[in-house]
């Protein structure tokens, strides 16, 4: 994308550069929240996979996964957030948690996988 | 992924199932909690795109989004989840958000787009 004959940040009236500021203050609260949030949830996805793990139960569940994402779908919708953009958000959380636990399970069956170079 | 030779949720042991369950339930908590916070992003920064559209300033902004991934980095470290994920989160969310500021400052220029078929 070119910039060049956009304004840069020195040209913006201060009022709109005041409001700028407030918004994206809002945006870095918010996505500290949301770090801590994914932060729990992974460990709770932990736990799972190594509950799954030790129980020879498959990484992933597709029923488990179907049921995740209409109720999503359903909260994104009440909250008017995109659903088609919920659903994507929980797939790309979801690749993460399956990833997760198939080191998991490798880990378990083999012992610790050694460190890459 | 094949399951066939996987047990199915029949063959689980009820107190396995029981801690899955509740795990899950702290799981979908959060989703709950995220999908929310989520929400409220996409409200602000939908009023970022308004404002970026009416005053001509581009919808990408390099230089924030790079304190935005060192900082998303030190907070997730801080809480134990992987940087590189938070970051690659942070980089998931901000490609829609340019794509709502895209759309928005094509609808300030042009007045709103068509309905899609």
């Amino acid at each position: 994308m070119t910039t060049s004959n956009t304004p840069g940040p020195a040209d913006v009236d201060p009022a709109v550069r005041e409001e700028l500021g407030r918004l994206r203050d809002s945006i870095d609260n918010i996505d500290a929240a949301v770090v801590h949030m994914l932060a729990e949830r992974f460990k709770a996805t932990q736990q799972v996979g190594h509950l799954k793990a030790r129980h020879q139960l498959p990484p992933a569940d597709q029923a488990r996964e179907a049921r995740q994402i209409a109720r999503l779908r359903t909260l994104a919708e009440n909250a008017k957030l995109d659903p088609a953009f919920a659903e994507k958000f929980l797939n790309f959380i979801i690749a993460e948690v399956i990833r997760h636990h198939e080191r998991i399970a490798e880990d378990t069956v083999s012992g610790p996988a050694p460190t890459p170079n």
